[in-house]
């Protein structure tokens, strides 16, 4: 069976609308830009299957107008450079990197560089604020060291300037590509996923957009909207050897809307991603990197500022919907992930199953009720 | 049909076994005390649907024996005394309070006289080191001014009092008692509910204990074990009012263990309370008082230590069983609340229906895999 | 010779100018009401030297339209009560209380009772929305149970409703008023203090005001504008017994502006108060509970809000000013406090000895460069 | 006049006695290597004032035996790596970096790098566990961007692995050297500092060690030991330009101490740093990045650990003298790089002064009391 999104299965979980690309590119301005590393030299056994993911808010003038943002860490062990600025700042100077655990430098490195050295492609040429704005970015990671010889160090500045280049809108391609590629999830294939929420407040729609890099988790923990699929699937796959390295999988969340919104919003709206991962069974592992960060473009912080910056805040009593929605795309961008990714072949002939898309509609059609 | 536990439903959440009571007192010497206060004054109108829940660990040797501890608020329209010295020492030091919003501070301050003023029923009598180390006391409220006159401020020093000395090991009451005794929750009527799991590590067996003051949520949010019965219960009960206060419900989650931990690892388990709860349908809303405390009893802090406390760790690798533990309990004592609560009517006539059990069941069937 | 304020000796810590009254009601709107509690019952012993601060912002509409806030634990061996929902929300909803350590909860009680039981004297009735805002106040104390029989819980709700009612601008009492009145600070009578400062940005001029608890720290460590004057003091007065006490003291700061901040600036604000704090020989010892709290009434959130709140934003990189307006103001009311605190005798005869000021001018003279 | 360490002059902040070399080095296995660059190119223009720091635990066995640890972010407008998961551990797992901003990622991917790729020269092999607990390294930074072509990116992994291997115990060089090279503080010449203090416990004595990278804050905050040494030098240099840099300078205080402590101890350690750097002159400015680090090898967790560690665990209430410790150590190691460090003419000719030292004396001299 071919690879497909989770509503091409039937299954909508939640009860809140998409945005048209089901995807975090629906909120206006929020590109995505991926680069898909995967090589296999024979002479050097140095085998590659890794890349870089990057989301670029505001068409990537957001080195020059910065997006309030806030983050949540579920369980720490994995890693986001830039967490303290953002903390203190309340702000996003930079695109977001996502790439493997052993790459977190080069790529972070190479979104310090980029404005500095680079003619841009877009419409806010380098410049000296933007420039030292950029210089503390934000990068995390999960392991793909599996699947990938993640010892090869295989990411180079190149790689994530070409990610930063391809970023676009519209469709986000999913599953086993950019930072995504060598992902494992609930012991199935993992990597790149996304999805979105319309979310409707006073006279005009809002959206929620979230995209993950899904890399954790055990199978029998995996729920579909509340069927225990991973349960059922437990005993049709051999038990995989990875569960016993010591890092364990990670997943990575960003969050974003085009809703005015306070840096201390941002932050409650990081943490509900923690709703949508523990619905398809995730845990946070002791092992497990899971960092999720949101941001906000309906207000702006001009590097250049003079007086005072206007911001509109959503009053706090209106956030419900906006939780559920993050609640909402968490959960279903998981699990787009889970449906794209394609059984993969790596390191050391190291192979992953890809979730068994027939086998999950009949277990769902077995639950499903009378 | 009477009220129940969940198991007697035959509905059992998680992989993991219970204790022998299936609650928070199936850790040692961890002890509960409730004291209920339902009065119908017809002159003064003064309705009381409230009381107090005293969570007493160590057989009430806290005051000289303090215990790892660490806390995580999920979402923070809520209050919890004490948090900053528990962050700060990583230990509690006295018995923990939860009763309804208003009576937080008569609360508070009645456990910081305990040790001065009463002869105490347990073995570690008043000292001046005890005294003070109770003097910053953790106390935790949830709002049940829907089915309470709780601007009539019923709770007193006394009601404190009797429910530490109320203070006892084994089957806990769950349901309309205590600090639950008002609670609603998934707007069915909620309150006190427990639950445990045993973890075996090494050569020995574990507790988790969890105990929940329950009293947040929309209906059409529940979930039991996987399935939507909130949402099949939705169409057979009127919408509540209560819904539109602005300050929704809350939930106290208290976890308790004997396994030793440091502070920083109470605080990774009281974040895995989200998890059980995010199972069950919360979200975290914005008028929530979401806060959860985990303590363990497996280290010693005596107030009057010299040289070196002496301290047991776990590994951090070998935490994850003790994550599930908490999730799956958390869950659980939920549901046992909701099992427990009768249909109870209160101040100003507003009444609140218990949780359908039979209904439950047979919506449980319906979804009953084939 | 009399007490004074710290200028009254010719010493002006800091480089930036003084609001009108150099206090925290230099905020316009900010109003300080304080009861003094001092009772000697020969027949009961039950001596008392203790007392309610209230911190009014927005002249009392606080209730109703509430403030940016943010804080910061520097030593959380203390209590503040309200905590969790400032984080989360981002505000202050209640005006700010601050009492002895066994008084937390009576006082905060009566702050959630008082806009539900008193005809407001203020502008702003009481009203659903605000009783029920006003349901997680904030209130903070300090430990005088040296010269006050603190076990005997002296503070009352009526203590709490006087001291609100007695909220007015222009001058504020210091030293042994209010929550202040059984304070020691660097072995000396410590008690309440407060200071201000303005802080010109653009076309007009904003006001940093600190109001401080003060009853902390070692009299050696004691420094005025640099010069030690605590250890030039430290052989001429004997060595003081309560530094043995295992509850060592606190310092609670408050910390308004009217310049508009967002609340993760408030937080950023309330950290500068360690500078001011270290300044003057703050060191956050293990027994001290040292809370600070900032709150701006630049921007408001009327509770009733709809569509979007629109706020100001200071740019983060004109914070400096305001960041060394709060290290000044908290240092000179620290200094303030001692200043204005005279001699007490106490329970059981303690006696603590005001700062002597001749001889701290002597001392500065001796210091003073060539 | 030749450079000195601050006690050269006759100037001995604080009251405890210091360790053999006055340095981090002095707790007992702490290692300290530092690789300086300084080309000056006269073709590409590209002129280095840059390099790496080291502080290697455990004499380099920390990949094995992780260390107790906790941080404080003053102020974040900074970056410090490997935040997350000392936060959810506790631990340190790697040694700790410092360079210049831009760098961090290439010294990060290197120390990830360096178990795996390198015949170690400490007595512990690369092994598969060290190296994935070595996958989540920590370096921070301060801009050198003044001094330091720092768009030209010198630092390579090379260099990184260089300061490793050079690691040593005993005397360490200040001033410009290692990731200090390029530094300025309070517009003079800053870099590399350490200290260190003995303190008492029980039967033995225990060591406080601290280093510094100190890059921070303006000239007329300057004070030694509370005399206003740079009000005093104010007008004798010309303002500098750096100032208007929207980066502003920023501090790095790693503390080490052989005292066995819990994480949650180390963090409150870390924090005492801000009252050194307050005593100082710092501030923490908004474009400032001053990040504290605080690690005890007084416990040991072994990567490979079954059952449970045995922990020690100093009780609270001994602190203090532990919080003094560490304020005089960070006090110290800042003059000290300010003592050491030696005028220097850097990219596009830009010179920053060496601190005026017989000025300082001389000023030191006209405050001596009477």
């Amino acid at each position: 069976m071919s690879r497909a999104r989770l509503r091409n299965l039937g299954i909508k979980p939640g009860k809140m609308p998409t945005g048209t690309y089901n995807a975090i590119t629906d909120v206006p301005g929020v590109l995505v830009g991926q680069e898909t590393i995967i090589q296999d030299d024979q002479d050097s056994q140095r085998v590659a299957r890794t890349g870089v993911t990057m989301i670029v808010p505001r068409d990537g003038d957001i080195w020059n107008d910065h997006a309030c943002a806030g983050f949540f860490s579920f369980n720490g062990c994995g890693e986001m450079t830039g967490l303290p600025w953002i903390e203190e700042s309340g702000m996003i100077h930079t695109p977001i990197g996502i790439t493997n655990t052993n790459s977190v430098g080069v790529v972070r490195d190479a979104l310090a560089a980029y404005p500095m050295v680079m003619a841009d492609k877009w419409n806010s040429p380098p410049s000296i604020s933007s420039s030292w704005a950029g210089s503390l970015p934000v990068v995390a990671e999960t392991w793909d060291g599996w699947l990938n010889d993640i010892t090869a160090f295989h990411v180079t500045q190149e790689h994530a300037f070409k990610a930063l280049q391809a970023a676009r809108s519209g469709l986000v391609p999913e599953g086993n590509v950019g930072g995504g590629t060598g992902m494992i999830c609930h012991e199935f294939k993992g990597g790149t996923g996304t999805s979105s929420r319309i979310v409707p407040y006073q006279d005009r729609d809002y959206t929620v957009g979230v995209l993950v890099q899904s890399n954790y988790g055990n199978r029998d923990m995996l729920r579909i909207d509340g069927v225990p699929v991973g349960r059922e699937l437990d005993f049709t796959h051999v038990a995989n050897p990875w569960l016993t390295s010591p890092k364990g999988g990670s997943i990575i969340v960003i969050i974003a809307t085009d809703v005015p919104l306070l840096p201390t919003q941002c932050t409650r709206l990081a943490k509900r991603a923690t709703v949508g991962l523990a619905r398809v069974g995730g845990t946070g592992q002791n092992g497990s990197g899971d960092i999720f960060l949101a941001f906000s473009t309906g207000n702006h912080a001009l590097s250049t500022s003079q007086g005072f910056l206007s911001m509109d805040m959503l009053p706090n009593d209106h956030l419900n919907d906006f939780f559920d929605a993050v609640a909402e795309a968490t959960e279903e961008a998981i699990l787009n992930a889970l449906c794209a990714a394609e059984t993969m072949i790596g390191w050391q002939g190291h192979r992953v199953e890809a979730l068994p898309l027939e086998d999950v509609q009949r277990i769902m059609e077995r639950y499903r009720p009378r």
